[in-house]
């Protein structure tokens, strides 16, 4: 630890070693990464251990943890500290970028007041707390109150950050630099001239039964599963563990101790699997950050975006896929007998890739998944720009999912309340899901054309290449290169989306049988 | 959250009201508890789930909270405001109190440096691992080298606290306060007078045998049991929970939020038993701290000897009691009809009352405890005195076992690795254990004379007479007074050892058939 005298010292003396500078700007920022790893800890054991009396307490142990973290990070000494080094010429070309990048941080950082960032924090526990009440009840108006507090803070939030065009693009940014609603809305607008054409044809074909995932699978043998999955991708349990949850998701503490959850249902097995094969790729990409740049931007992910293209990479276009199952399928079998002999590997696959619109965003197939991002995503700008309240979610749900999915809830559980998102407040994250599957279509295609032998290894269960390629292209550079740089580097060109619309073309045309 | 700037105004300003000040006082003892509770939780995570490769990680982590946590409790901030507070004569008693007892904690804490606060954060972490690992490695010679840096820590802790008497003193007054070498001399002096007599007469009379423990009793039913002692005790599981660890231990996040460890031995009935309900006695005194004194002197345990009288009150004097197993025996014969069908109730109690010098303090009898207790207490002096180096604890520990106990370890885990407390620097502790047993007679002879029917309703399954008994006499007061003046309140006397030699002479005279 560097005492608070020595900091100074290097602040006002400019005979101070660019060097010792930089280790104390490291220090701050490490030292700011312990309380908010501390907080991911204690965010983790909330969501998968904690007692329900304790919630209250959690919340202002949280609160607390966020403001010091915030105080540090928005600190005049860490703010004279980046302007002194961004002065220097002799920082070494890593050192520069993490300069660069903290200080765009600290700028965007230091327009929220500790007062706010300390409200934040307490309404996120006690929004997630009324979201697990509503969910138990199955009543959104359990949910509403607490969710309308939240939205004002998020309004809040964009007065504070500031914004042009839309509102909603301040909070975009928080989730996916650069991205605004008018590239999403042309994203969007993409999407709904392409793929109900796909859609209408696929239901055109003889269907697909799934039915085979819906046999009585029993939770041991679930979890068995989901680790021999997780340790074949490559999922360091040395450095990292999986356990329950209401609703599946991935945390991590350092490079050395990256969390999974996941959630089974004894009669859906599609439930667990994908979900696994999902939260295990986000994991692996945590585990694969330099662990060197720890608390440094170099250390971090890119965005959500690209932290979602390696989630989906590994459900979608592995977990999916012939190859995975021509190694996975027979092991399955083993583990289910009962369920599966008389089920093929090619109907099995085909029930991996069956499309129907239905009501679960986390369930949903690859192609009508983007609608359920849409619907969320008009639901949000209508609540951030005031057209739509708190209470009205509902109503404006249903009519939505009646719309472009032709599907309507039948309780508030398998409709608005679904998704943990809200609660936590974040408000502009859904999208990064769309962007991510784009970015995962790119990607992949990119990887099979590359690296010869990929698939032909994967089908024998080793998904090292694979793996090994993604360390070197995405994992390893943290954020070195925002999302569309980094794409430009991996693909040779940006986010484009005919990738995703080619990938699921071939793939449903060979599951549906038409061309 | 109080602004930085207000509690300035409040501590500079003599016109600002007494309760503004309290409140100001508060926030800073409850800021530092949240950052406390959050090394809770993290310390809790790395003894339970936490994945090997994070341990590097966590201890810098934990390092920052309690870092963080002791600036703010020695704040000149705090300072002031206590100060200032002291001298007000309109607080309310409580407050009074609170005040009085932060001042002083304040004046101790005030005497270790920030960095060395740091730096023995960093140590136990890493001094933990090499527990951990030394334990797996069965060799003493691992632990070693992290144990002496250890131990100059805490030889720099005792010159930086100060002390009168033998340097030892200053450790053993943070978990006793007013304990010194001396009185515990005297004590143990008495121990050596008076136990060993009655250990003879014990080895003279015909053998009571314990095989019925060491059937084999599988996890998963010796961890249905254990919930069920805990419920029927009165442990919340809405405001905590059980888990397994290595070492069974009790942490606290709020007395909403209290966790309890155990481990199991399949082929020892014992192990999990009597540290289950040793575990669950600490944490019935957690759970009933004032919930609304969070962070303050009157919401903590009064020292840990009280703590210590707490678990072994509910593990002794109740557990291994005949009201206790008149209720939970045929539950008991019932989980486990194989093992336990031929073992009458008597013989059970018999059987859970065996005495017989042994190797393992968490699995001694009641008598020969004391010893185990002795030899650490023999070390440690030695340690922090000089007299021995770390090196030379195996042979000191297996030659003190030897002239005591009458027994030698065969191995370092089964010696001087068995016990956590020093990687965690916890030198001074073991001593609290005996003052607990001690305690623990002296209360329950007194709530068995003043609760009328206290037994009778304890064997049929209801402890709640002995629970609120304890709540209203010992776990609502906080620290609101020290050990020594709660059991004269309690009791009518001091600490008198006299009741724990009347206590065990009367049960073993019972189970052996002496007079």
């Amino acid at each position: 630890m560097i005492e608070q005298t020595e900091i100074e010292t290097s602040v006002n003396n400019m005979s101070v070693t660019t060097q010792e500078l930089y280790t104390a700007y490291c220090d701050i920022m490490q030292k700011a990464a312990d309380l908010n790893n501390a907080s991911a800890v204690l965010g983790w054991d909330q969501e998968v251990y904690m007692p329900p009396k304790s919630a209250t307490m959690r919340a202002r142990q949280l609160a607390t943890l966020a403001t010091e973290a915030h105080s540090l990070l928005t600190s005049e000494k860490l703010d004279t500290l980046l302007n002194q080094l961004a002065a220097r010429n002799d920082l070494a070309e890593d050192q520069r970028t993490n300069v660069e990048l903290s200080l765009k941080d600290l700028n965007k950082n230091k327009k929220l007041p500790a007062e706010f960032v300390d409200q934040l924090s307490r309404q996120t526990s006690e929004c997630f707390n009324a979201w697990i009440d509503a969910r138990k009840k199955n009543d959104f108006s359990v949910f509403a109150p607490s969710l309308a507090k939240m939205i004002e803070l998020k309004k809040k939030q964009v007065e504070y950050y500031g914004y042009a065009g839309h509102p909603y693009n301040a909070l975009l940014d928080d989730y996916e630099e650069g991205a605004t609603v008018e590239i999403l809305d042309r994203i969007f607008a993409g999407i709904r001239a392409n793929l109900p054409p796909i859609l209408h044809r696929i239901q055109q074909q003889q269907q697909v039964s799934d039915d085979c995932f819906h046999s009585y699978y029993p939770k041991q043998l679930q979890w068995d599963f989901s680790i021999d999955v997780l340790k074949h991708i490559g999922f360091d349990f040395e450095a990292g563990r999986q356990d329950y949850s209401e609703h599946p998701f991935t945390t991590s503490f350092s490079s050395a101790d990256v969390r999974l959850t996941t959630r089974v249902d004894e009669f859906d097995f599609a439930s667990m699997l994908w979900s696994c094969i999902h939260e295990g790729g986000h994991g692996l990409y945590e585990q694969g950050l330099p662990a060197d740049q720890y608390g440094l931007p170099l250390g971090a992910a890119v965005s959500l975006g690209i932290h979602e293209s390696q989630s989906r990479l590994w459900e979608n276009c592995v977990g999916r896929g012939n190859e995975f199952w021509t190694f996975f399928y027979p092991r399955l079998q083993e583990l289910f007998p009962e369920q599966l002999s008389m089920v093929t590997k090619a109907d099995f696959v085909k029930a991996a890739n069956r499309v129907t619109p239905s009501l679960i965003r986390t369930e949903a197939d690859e192609l009508t998944y983007h609608f359920h991002v849409m619907i969320r995503y008009e639901i949000e700008k209508g609540l951030i720009e005031g057209s739509l309240l708190p209470g009205e979610i509902p109503g404006k749900w249903n009519e939505l999912y009646e719309h472009y999915l032709g599907v309507t809830p039948a309780d508030d559980k398998t409709g608005a309340l679904q998704d943990v998102h809200w609660s936590h407040g974040s408000f502009g994250y859904f999208p990064t899901y769309t962007l991510g599957s784009f970015y995962a279509a790119q990607f992949y295609a990119q990887a099979v054309a590359e690296v010869s032998g990929l698939e032909e290894q994967m089908a024998k269960g080793d998904f090292s290449l694979l793996l090994d390629w993604l360390r070197e292209e995405v994992h390893m550079h943290g954020r070195k290169y925002n999302s569309e740089r980094l794409c430009e580097l991996i693909t040779g060109k940006p986010l484009d989306p005919q990738y995703f619309i080619s990938y699921i073309t071939e793939k449903y045309q060979d599951i549906y049988s038409f061309c």
